[in-house]
């Protein structure tokens, strides 16, 4: 602890200095661009590039530009699953924008799956205390990938299970034919502790592996516990991963309430459920991964990624998950034009296809660029909602923290200081991080994220304006300062 | 100011002396019952009163049988429409758990409406930016007393007003043929300071009102924005009241989140909307008050009623609005007749029918026990939700707070202790208030009331038990300090 804080204080001296020559430069260059500094600076950036952060951090907060994009994307557009109308309407227009904001900008082809949601709705028709001729409406909604019951829908016993290893107590006796309810609970708790991503990575286990597990055992459905913190009836969707040679049954997820009311019920006496769900799954369709560039001015071979998914689910608008993502990255271009700035190395906005339900936009992308990784300098994305950004997540060698540090210096003044050696910044990029490319993405405030991820409440309103903007501030200083690094990140 | 604070603090001493009296003859009353006190106390309790106003008091907070009764009514039985199968087995729990406790019951029959809900879809079928042939999904629902869109839906163009004053200036020529949205906003910042009430009331007149007020104007539907604090994409019902002699238009509830949507693409060009409504008002049916009494040993006459309304709307399953206020109500008599009390006036239990849509419940026990009036000694409704009480609503002239003060003075110690002069203290019991009965409520904390009234999201786990056992506590004390209270009340 003693050696970071030594190390964060010399820094702060050295910081605070190259921002006294930054001043006297910036009110020399007022009438004209300024010079390149002719020798090597101190830091890892020169002081014309310090100063343009900083441009860059002002501008952006100032802007109004990503909000206007992600209200486009979530209210005219609407919901853009892959391979719907919505999410080629999506491409059509990031494309259009990116044209005019000046870029070079090119469609590249991935094919996507095409699965479509159908009727799902879920009644208890018989339980313990009920009145005659009644039934219980349970709401749900298909988890992404979901076979289909027949359309008539089935009935069957429920049987409630809290985790995996409740389920393999039970056995193929008393699993085979029945529905099954996962109520595995999302710890809010954690949540609220600004632990999100970790509550969500043990819960949706669940969401992802629960369907195959009781599939295995002779189950008819599975149901699970919505993964997600909010208790307002709202169900949360997401993929599921049927396990290849197991049987694939129908899958949905149930809101928390209802997870609440069967567990409560079940132990009383029998509940039976009328089930419908009737997704589709159509032919593979051609989509596209939306690529814009600002080719750089040294070293236009090499590629910073800035970047969000363009697609989203289909309940909400995809104002969070991940408009937000994508409106961020479209100002940080928007900006270094508007400022016409020149970055040393290319900055390449990607709008990416099919993050949600297959992924075949970041790894088409890798695949095609194969030849290309060691050109690709640095690839960040944010996909975690739009909440006040606190720092960035980095995926580098540690060693690389201290290029970081003048960085997070400039964002301290909006908040967003912290630095975090990271290990997965975006699950788009991933295919590239797993290549040794670095990675980045902001650290979001994500306590409330999981409320509205994946769900019909996912809409323009959870976005608080300034908040984009701080995220855009983030995302533009932190591309633009890869883009003109000195050195060359370890990896 | 200061000569409350002289009052409270002769209240204090005198109260105090009273614990010391009854404490005494706590001891000496061991083995056997005790002897009501020979002279008028100098309160309006006798000491044997107050002793077991704190007996009560202590046993509610321990007890769990209000939460196993809200529990029973919302996940066993269910949402509890008027004139559903659901709220006549609600009748039949009710009426059966209050003979197991030794009440006297009578079931007073009540002709009540009988709405059920239909189809409830609409979907943006053009607006500014969309892809084509794509449409935007809306989430609404039926007002309560709608009536219906033919099977087949209407589709129109969609204007929005904030307000009756821009309706009207608007007028027929732009209002003829269109569906009218009124996205008046229901304040949350005056519900977060414990104004709650007052921003229903507010808003609520467009629900009540805005149907009718389009109908006039020609409109061909009316939407309002839910009426309510919650933004998860959560549409509020409520009952509706169409004008005599005005065009009745079908009428919804959009969520805010739609809402929003519809407000921010209207002035970018026409939105159009395709709404399906298709609820039914059938014939009236037959339903009934559970009324259930423990008799007064001194006047029996003399009625002091503890009510909660049986009927719930539809969406949830009624855990809030109203399981809590028929549990606590019923608790008070458990805990009565488990302490083996006797109330010197009747308590009279009663389970309202048809709060909701109609209030015949209410009225139709005013009417047939017109000729009773002088013997309501006091009514007393919880219909607030289940949040922490903070006291006592009284609805009776200003004078008689003197008389309700040792009862605070005991509550305080579940954070009970205010005590407000009330104008509405319960809808089901308004009609008696306005024939002069003194009415009751517990305060409180509503905060966060509107954000589940009236939805799906009405369910159990909205209910804290230890909260739900604190508004028991007032309800209990309260009542029975009302059929102990040595003097008359004031009317």
């Amino acid at each position: 602890m003693i050696k970071i804080k030594i190390r964060t204080s010399f820094l702060h001296l050295s910081f605070g200095a190259a921002v006294i020559f930054m001043s006297a430069l910036s009110c020399f260059a007022q009438g004209e661009p300024p010079t390149p500094t002719p020798t090597p600076t101190p830091t890892p950036y020169s002081t014309q590039t310090l100063a343009e952060l900083m441009q860059l951090h002002q501008a952006a907060l100032k802007s109004d530009y990503a909000y206007r994009q992600v209200a486009h994307l979530s209210n005219n557009i609407g919901p853009r699953l892959t391979g719907s109308a919505q999410a080629q309407k999506a491409v059509d227009y990031v494309s259009a924008e990116l044209k005019a904001l000046g870029l070079e900008v090119q469609l590249e082809k991935v094919m996507v799956n095409h699965w479509v949601r159908g009727e799902e709705t879920a009644a208890l028709v018989e339980y313990p205390g009920m009145a005659e001729k009644t039934t219980q409406k349970i709401v749900l909604t298909a988890l992404g990938g979901s076979v289909a019951t027949p359309a008539e829908g089935v009935t069957a016993e429920v049987i409630v299970v809290r985790n995996f290893d409740e389920l393999e107590a039970l056995g193929r006796d008393k699993v085979a034919g029945k529905i099954v309810l996962f109520d595995y609970h999302f710890d809010k708790q954690m949540a609220a502790q600004s632990r999100a991503g970790e509550a969500y990575s043990q819960a949706v286990k669940y969401r992802a592996e629960a369907p195959s597990a009781a599939g295995k055992l002779g189950a008819i459905a599975a149901l699970i516990r919505s993964v997600g913190g909010a208790e307002y009836r709202l169900p949360h969707t997401g993929q599921t991963d049927y396990k290849k040679d197991l049987p694939k049954i129908p899958a949905g997820a149930v809101t928390a309430e209802d997870a609440d009311l069967i567990s409560a019920l079940a132990p009383q006496g029998p509940v039976r459920m009328h089930l419908v769900l009737t997704p589709q799954q159509l032919p593979d369709v051609v989509s596209y991964n939306v690529i814009g560039d600002i080719k750089g001015s040294e070293h236009p071979e090499q590629i910073v990624i800035v970047s969000g998914h363009l697609d989203s689910w289909d309940l909400g608008t995809g104002a969070i998950d991940d408009g937000a993502g994508v409106a961020v990255s479209m100002e940080a271009a928007s900006l270094i034009q508007q400022l016409h700035l020149k970055p040393k190395r290319t900055v390449r906005v990607i709008a990416w296809m099919n993050e949600e339900n297959g992924l075949a936009g970041g790894k088409t992308y890798a695949k095609d660029h194969e030849k290309e990784i060691a050109n690709h300098f640095a690839a960040m994305e944010t996909d975690g909602g739009a909440g006040h950004p606190l720092g960035i997540n980095y995926a580098t060698k540690p060693e690389a923290r201290s290029f970081f540090e003048p960085v997070a210096k400039i964002l301290t003044d909006s908040g967003a200081g912290i630095l975090n050696l990271a290990e997965h910044p975006g699950a788009d990029i991933s295919p590239l991080t797993k290549l040794g490319v670095p990675g980045f993405s902001p650290i979001q405030d994500n306590r409330t994220y999981f409320n509205y991820h994946h769900t019909a409440a996912d809409t323009l309103d959870k976005i608080v304006p300034r908040e984009l903007a701080e995220n855009a501030a983030v995302v533009a200083v932190t591309a633009y300062a890869l883009a003109n690094l000195e050195k060359p990140l370890p990896r």
